[in-house]
């Protein structure tokens, strides 16, 4: 990209231009053009810092974004600027159920307040929760004060992804069988707000009491409006105003207390240390770059033109020079 | 090290001076001087390749201080100059029985063409392989036409050393028990010629029969007087002329046929992977260096003092920069 036209982009972006947001999202998607990709981020990132970031993740067939669905009804009617971040890693494209979700979303799509965009391909380097970021910051830069990343599924990606998130609602359902035994064991600690979803099942009272149990273990001594427990039926609408009411309250209490801000920089860390160590394990691949070498080097001193530590510490300091040129 | 001195140096071991030997070996034990060491190898490495290096390996007890004191009566018979590097990289000072064995061979400590070198320290810069391998290109220059690297115990580092030998003497005793069992799962690869000393205990007919079933497995085809297979009694010196003759045939047959000439290289391939990887791992020492620096990348970047990417890879790339000068 030419300095004119990403200078171009980020006034586009600042400007809120929806057409210059997707094609800075696919930029920031695009492994092969890294260096105006962090340009762009570079760029945006003086104006980051604005947007309440929510997660909301769970099995699938949970009814995530029946749910999504609706809690956009209540940020629309606050007039929230909302941007939707659907990820899904383990797909290199959009399936079936995404289709349906884009279809029932459609309602949004004249409405300039709702950007609704999927992250659904594999292989981003740096991981899927890098290029996460980096959408999230083209959002936030472009005056989206609420960000939605959705992910779907249950894994260690989703809960690196989590982590960009201020509020976490971690969705479930009643009769997940061995799923929320896995869950109980380690990912129960990504949420913040726990929702039974689909309460009118079979099962929802054990389901309740178990992550009651949970939250007890976790020592939470919340109760009340602010106990992180909401049953909801999205599909009749049941318990959404509850959990909205409830995430916003979570919020508030968040910032008030200074550990919203504790935990934004605790991600900046997070963030930084992911940038910096995949670069370094990108810049210095030796291994292969010493086996297409070494060889050469094994000749030489077979041959006796060179001497072994002279040579190896020339063509080692050689290598370290070439990395940093990459 | 000034220059001089270390050209003097380099000019006392060409002349075989035995003061100017030790000091050398010394040098290559002392992780302090490395750059003096190198330079000293380097400077040596042209006159090295004349020499046939021998291993001597096997459990501790099997007598192997014995049966080279015999093998050394055979050598010095047909006028070789011999060194011998006792290694022992289990313990960091000669311990008794290396005391004794000093004591023992004490009578070739008149004797200008034998010189006996024991490496019993710990903690070599990249490790005790790497430290004997630049003894023996010492002893090479300085014209010590066999080198006898003798090492105590079985283990990894013993693997490594007799790597670096042309010809491996296994030495095994009857009676081992559950030792011969993990030799035979892996380690057996390593001798060329299995000596069962002690044999006039008992148990030796059997230890006989199970290499015997173990060379058949390696599809070794030779017999008579190739067969890598000798019985010893050292202390009443049975079977030492055998395996004297055996292992210059050995030697003989590994020259004519070329495979030797093969083996050295892939010794020197082994070498230069060795030094390089040891090299590059610790001029890379990244990880250390990132920990100690991310606070201050984290703090600069959270105060919108700098831009992500942009400070990221300006800081990496110092760390680069820094690691090429070390």
């Amino acid at each position: 990209m030419s300095k004119k036209s990403a200078q171009e982009l980020v006034s586009q972006i600042l400007e809120g231009n929806t057409r210059g947001i997707a094609k800075a999202i696919s930029l920031a998607e695009n492994g092969l053009a890294i260096q105006s990709k962090e340009e762009l981020i570079d760029s945006l990132y003086s104006h980051c810092g604005n947007a309440t970031i929510w997660g909301i993740t769970g099995p699938s067939g949970v009814g995530k974004s029946t749910l999504l669905d609706k809690l956009l009804e209540h940020l629309r009617r606050d007039n929230h600027k909302v941007a939707v971040i659907v990820v899904d890693p383990s797909s290199p494209f959009s399936g079936g159920a995404l289709l349906g979700d884009r279809l029932r979303m459609q309602r949004y799509a004249t409405d300039e307040q709702v950007f609704i965009r999927s992250m659904a391909s594999r292989g981003h380097p740096g991981g899927i929760a890098g290029a996460t970021s980096d959408a999230v910051k083209i959002f936030d830069a472009a005056g989206y004060d609420t960000i939605i990343i959705e992910t779907i599924g249950i894994g260690q990606s989703e809960v690196e992804i989590v982590k960009l998130a201020d509020v976490v609602l971690l969705i479930l359902v009643p009769g997940l069988g061995d799923e929320i035994q896995a869950l109980k064991a380690g990912m129960m600690e990504i949420g913040d707000i726990f929702v039974i979803n689909k309460s009118d099942l079979n099962g929802a009272d054990r389901l309740q009491s178990e992550l009651q149990y949970v939250l007890n273990l976790r020592g939470e001594d919340k109760s009340g409006s602010e106990y992180p427990l909401v049953m909801t039926c999205a599909t009749n609408n049941q318990g959404i105003n509850e959990l909205y009411d409830r995430t916003n309250h979570y919020l508030t209490t968040l910032t008030q207390s200074g550990i919203l801000s504790r935990k934004h920089r605790k991600r900046l860390e997070y963030e930084v240390r992911a940038i910096a160590t995949a670069k370094i394990r990108e810049k210095i691949d030796f291994n292969s770059r010493l086996e297409t070498q070494l060889d050469g080097w094994i000749n030489e001193i077979w041959l006796k033109k060179a001497s072994p530590y002279k040579l190896i510490n020339q063509k080692i300091n050689g290598l370290i020079k070439e990395m940093e040129h990459r």
